[in-house]
Formats: structure tokens, C-alpha cells, sequence
């Protein structure tokens, strides 16, 4: 099938793009000699998974409780729920362990260390558990400057209720950088704090098995990272125009996924055209700002994924998107009923506003995945 | 079953706030003299629409061929798509049509009724059609000052493939105003927009069946809808903050739909406390900034839903969401494992995220509507 006999707007998979992103991962970490354990949020997607745990473990990293329990069902059995586990959550973690899947869970706190014990005991399970750290992001995380945090390591460790796995952490601050050089000088930070966090631990005495880490632009750019046992990465299978824009990835690269819309209303008395793609096609992720204020909510490009100068996604309401257009030739470059393709902003928002891809091979539709887990 | 007792993130429908929001949109519509056509795009959930149409002759407005689908599926047979018509949605358009829905589609320019004709011709059906009119939002529609827009609807009325239902606007621009006063404005200048341009196309011979309007702001501050004979508002059922902030409703009709969630991590030392909801159960909608450029991206409340002083909802990531906490007090109000409320910046998208609700009645959880017509 080609892409203009296709329904819109409607979630391409770049079959070749894909692969590539994902093998360029794995050799990242493997130069760099870290594991990596890929976070699967970005697109909640079974075969997406087992190409980029080809050659591997076969490690993941969840960011639900529903995503844990799909990829669990797939065969997908030694996994990090990577958020501060709900104590809602913690009764059907305990089934999963119980029936064999490895299911780290984080913890941050006292108050978690001792719901998780008192769950441990009545189980009679140990729960396998990460101390995440705050290595700048401040979103989660103890201070690894403090001595609690020390404290809490090792009252984790002694644990007869948890099997203590070491400490975790994600530099979402990467985010913020405007360029590779930027990411570069986040990911070693993120590594030098963990890297000194986990000696300082080993010094009081605490067993640290694992130190892991990374962001997908810190990924991208780190070239060290001595210290650190593993990296969970999640966004670099798809990467984005926020990834291509802070300098994780070629623009080119950000084509393994794609929206794909019709062209619905040509409106060039106001330099407008209106797409069927909006909100719930490509969420309304304001995209790297911080880089180029005018970004836009996503990169429009032509069926064959050439962006196209001259437009920009200006917005987008719940099912319309509205491209500003500054060369009048292109209305008769994108007609009416024409199909474009949309690179997102966030790849992981606009890929969750869909329950299945398309899987382009050749630029034709050759397939279809469904993706798990979802709401 | 409590709140406590449930997984979260999870969105609630309080049944008591729901029929009263949908009461009032019915009596208005009732008093001024205008028919209803609630829009399903906010909720997508048949129960609801249930609510939205008693004592009402079902007629409803979608935003997708799927949700068009769904509700037809469930006995709705009178449904407006009401954003302009892609093409590739023509032969299923026509399928709905054969089996007795009536699916009233949206054109404003020559390329489309030229399609649409050549579709009616080869399928032996007219098409029931509105013209989309821009009454200054400024997203879709034909310019009502221009000749050409009289010479459209002309050939609108005297295609044989065609049935002209009449003329449709939506006063979006309604959103950018600062409370009722400014929303009535735009209602008044919508009515006046469309009530002018029917004339002048009964003055050109041109019957007009039919002329819909209505945005939820414009039609909670309307006062007169004189020379409009239909409403299609659709947030009303569930109102959120951004409504409350124009002034369409007082926050605690918003209570219509919350988030439900937990809070997963206290971080005292920097005023924050982190939340199980992210972008994935909220949407990244800014809310209405333009009103309060502090506004956050949602009204944190407590379990009962009265919102919380000295909370701001900063920043929002896939699965979690961040809170900052201006007093040292909320941090026991709030314990970790708690369950907190929020009140979304915009109720479609939020709404969106999930495939279910949970069923509110008196503060306890009464039963789940599934949604319908999902990607």
C-alpha cells in the first residue's frame, strides 16, 4: 500500500530508520562498555522492543505498571519501572515477581522503603529496588550530597524485605541543552555524581550492583561513561525535532517515526493551509523553544520525508493543525487532499495518541504493530 | 468503592456535576431558541452523550470518522463531522450515508465540492453538506465579505450530489477572551456574522436550512442567538480550568472530570512534591496563560475537589508530575501515597488520554464508561 491510499492521520514506523537508530544505540553503549535497557514509553511497542534488544539482555525499562505487565506477557521478564513506585502499584508488582518477572522498582524515601518492607514481609517476597538520585534534574531523587541519602542506601541494603540493585538516576536536565557540546558536559556531570555517589556508598560499607543512568541526548553524546553499569535511553528508536534540535540526532534520523496527515483547507489569502493532524495526532509539546522560539509545534515535510521550507505548524486544536505557509507555490505543491508527513516534537506524546503503526519498508506501508499498555 | 481504593492516574466523572452542566446547556439552548448539537469530541462516551441529549432529538457532532463510527454504531443517527472534510474519508462518509446515518459534512472551497460531487455521482448519493464559515477565528472556512463565498454556497444548493444543510461557523477566537464580558462580545459578533451572511444568500436565492454556531465560552455568555438556529458546544459537559479562567464556568463545575492521582515523592528541601500524572494523563495544554501567566497546568485539589492554596502543577513529563508547594504545611496535608485531584487546563485532551472513566456518584466510585472512536 502506499502512503495516499492510507486513512489519516496515521503513525509511520520507518522500518529502516528505525533499525539504524537502534543499532547505532547498542554500539554506543557497547564502545562505551555500559548495558543498555532501553525504555520502551517512547512507543509502548512489542516489536519496536525486540528490535532494540537484538544482540542483548533483553532488559527493559517501563515508565507504567500497565506497560510492565504487557512486556511482561510478551516475554519481557527482568524490567525497571522507572518512576517512584505509587504504593498503589506495589500489590501487583508483587504478582509479576511472584510469577517471575524481575521487576526493579524505584524509591526514594523513607515513607516507600518502609511500604515496601512491610509489603516484603507479608508477601514473603524480596522486592528487587533502586535508589534513585537527583543528579540536577530535581525531579526525583535523593541528594547525593547528603548523608541521609547514605542512610537510606544502607537501610535499603539491609533489607531482608528488599534485594537492594543500586542506584538509578535520568538527566532530564539534558533537555534543556542547546547543543551536543551542552549534552556532553550533562552526561558527564550525571556521570561523575554517580560515579562518586556509588564510591562514596562502597566506602560505608554498601554493596552497589548496579550504577545506572542517561537521558537520550546524554546518551547521545557521552563518550565515558567510566562508573556506570548501564543506560536506559528510551527516545533515540524514534528521536524527534526536539532530538534533532539540541543536537541528539540528525533531523533525517527523527524520519523512524512520523504523522502522516491530509491537507484539508487552503486558505492563501491569509498565507494558511489546515491539516487533518492536531492535538491528539501530535500533542502539544511546545518542542526545543529554548533553541529556536519559533520551532513550531512539529516539522512538516513531504511524503518522501523532505521537510518542506517555507512552512511552519504555527497550531494545532484537538483534531486541526494549521501550517503557516510563506511561498504561495506551495499550495500547489501540497493540494487539497495531498498527504504530507509530520516529524513531532516529542515523538513519545504524539506516538501515544495511537494504538498501532504503520511500518514503512520502502516507503510503502508494509505492516502493521499495535502498541500495549496504553490508558 | 472509595478513591483511596483506586489505580491511578485514572479520570473521574462526577455523575451529580456532569447532568447539571448538561441540564443548563439544554435550558439555554431551550431559552434562546436554538437547537443543541453537543459536540462528542470532549468525552467520547456514549453514556454521556446520553446525558448531553434527554428530551433532545440525539443529534450530535463529532471530530473523527471514528468517533462518527462509534456513535452511529450505538443508535445515533444524525451526526455532524464537523471539520472540513478530508478525502479519503469520502467513501466511508458514503457508507454511513447508505445505512442510514446522516453525517453532515463540512466544505468551504470548489476542490472539495468538486470531489464530493464526483463521489455523490459515482455512489448515486447526495451528501448533506454545510458550508464552514469564518467568523473570525480564523482556523477553517470561507471569508462571508467575499462574492466567491455567495458563489460556493450557490453551487452548494444546486448540486444534484448534494444536499445544503445551510452555513456553520465556530467562534474559537472565543478562547484568547479574558472572562464572560469578552466572550459575550464574540458570541454577539459570531450571531451577527451568521445571521448577515444567511440573509444575503436567501437575498441571492440561496435556501438556508440551517445556521450553526456556538463555541462552549460564546455559548455559556450568549444572550441572544437571533438569526442561528443550532449550538454545537461540546466542553460544557466537563468544563475544565481554562473554562473556569474565561469565564464559562466556576471551578467546581469543572469537577464534571478529574484526574485522579498519587503522590509518589516529597522533596521538602526544594518545595516540591511529585505526582503519578504526567503529560500521558493530562496533555501538555498551557491552560489559559493569557489570563494567568502562572496559571500551571492544572488545579491541584484533594480527594473531595476542593483545590489546594499554596500548590502550582509546574511542569508535566510522560508519567509524572511536578508540584510545587509554597507552604511546609502541605507536605502532611499530602503524604506520600495519597491520593490528590486535578482539575485539567483542557478537559478534550486530558480526556483523551484514557480509554475509561470512572463513575462518580456522592465522592464514591459507581461503575466505568469506556470511551469510544480512539486512534
Amino acid at each position: 500500500m502506499t502512503l495516499k491510499e492510507l486513512g489519516t492521520p496515521a503513525a509511520l514506523v520507518d522500518l529502516d530508520t528505525l533499525e539504524r537508530n537502534c543499532v547505532r544505540m547498542n554500539e554506543r553503549a557497547r564502545r562505551l562498555g555500559v548495558t543498555l535497557r532501553p525504555h520502551v514509553k517512547t512507543h509502548k511497542c512489542v516489536e519496536i522492543a525486540r528490535i532494540q534488544t537484538r544482540g542483548h539482555s533483553g532488559a527493559l525499562t517501563v515508565s507504567t505498571m500497565a506497560e510492565a505487565r504487557a512486556f511482561a506477557a510478551a516475554g519481557f521478564n527482568d524490567l525497571t519501572y522507572a518512576v517512584p513506585v505509587p504504593f498503589h502499584a506495589i500489590p501487583e508488582a508483587a504478582d509479576l515477581l511472584a510469577r517471575g518477572t524481575r521487576l526493579n522498582l524505584l524509591l526514594d524515601s523513607e515513607g516507600a522503603l518502609r511500604e515496601l518492607e512491610a509489603a516484603g514481609s507479608a508477601r514473603g517476597l524480596r522486592f528487587p529496588v533502586f535508589l534513585k538520585v537527583d543528579c540536577g534534574y530535581h525531579r526525583a531523587g535523593v541528594d547525593p550530597e547528603r548523608e541521609e541519602s547514605v542512610g537510606l542506601a544502607r537501610a535499603l541494603a539491609a533489607s531482608l524485605h528488599l534485594e537492594f540493585r543500586g542506584i538509578l538516576t535520568h538527566s532530564g536536565q539534558a533537555y534543556r541543552c542547546a547543543g551536543a557540546e551542552e549534552a556532553l558536559a550533562v552526561a558527564e556531570h550525571e556521570r561523575a555524581v554517580m560515579a562518586a555517589f556509588a564510591e562514596k556508598l562502597r566506602s560505608a560499607g554498601v554493596r552497589v550492583p548496579e550504577v545506572s543512568a542517561g537521558s537520550t541526548p546524554a546518551c547521545c553524546a557521552a563518550r565515558d561513561w567510566s562508573g556506570v553499569t548501564e543506560i536506559r535511553p528510551g527516545n533515540y528508536a524514534f528521536f524527534d525535532a526536539f532530538q534533532a534540535a539540541v543536537g541528539s540526532c540528525a533531523l533525517e534520523d527523527a524520519l523512524a517515526f512520523t504523522v502522516l496527515a491530509t491537507v484539508i483547507g487552503h486558505y492563501p489569502e491569509r498565507g494558511a493551509l489546515l491539516l487533518d493532524a492536531g492535538a491528539l495526532a501530535l500533542s502539544k509539546d511546545p518542542g526545543a523553544t529554548h533553541v529556536d522560539a519559533r520551532c513550531g509545534l512539529g516539522v512538516l515535510c513531504d511524503e518522501p520525508g523532505r521537510p518542506i521550507p517555507g512552512t511552519r505548524l504555527t497550531s494545532l486544536s484537538q483534531e486541526h493543525g494549521r501550517v503557516a505557509v510563506s511561498d504561495p507555490s506551495l499550495f500547489a505543491r501540497m493540494p487539497l487532499g495531498s498527504k504530507v508527513r509530520i516529524i513531532p516534537n516529542h515523538s513519545c506524546l504524539a506516538a501515544a495518541c495511537f494504538g498501532s503503526y504503520v511500518v514503512l519498508k520502502d516507503g510503502r506501508a508494509d505492516g502493521k504493530w499495535d502498541t500495549v499498555g496504553r490508558r
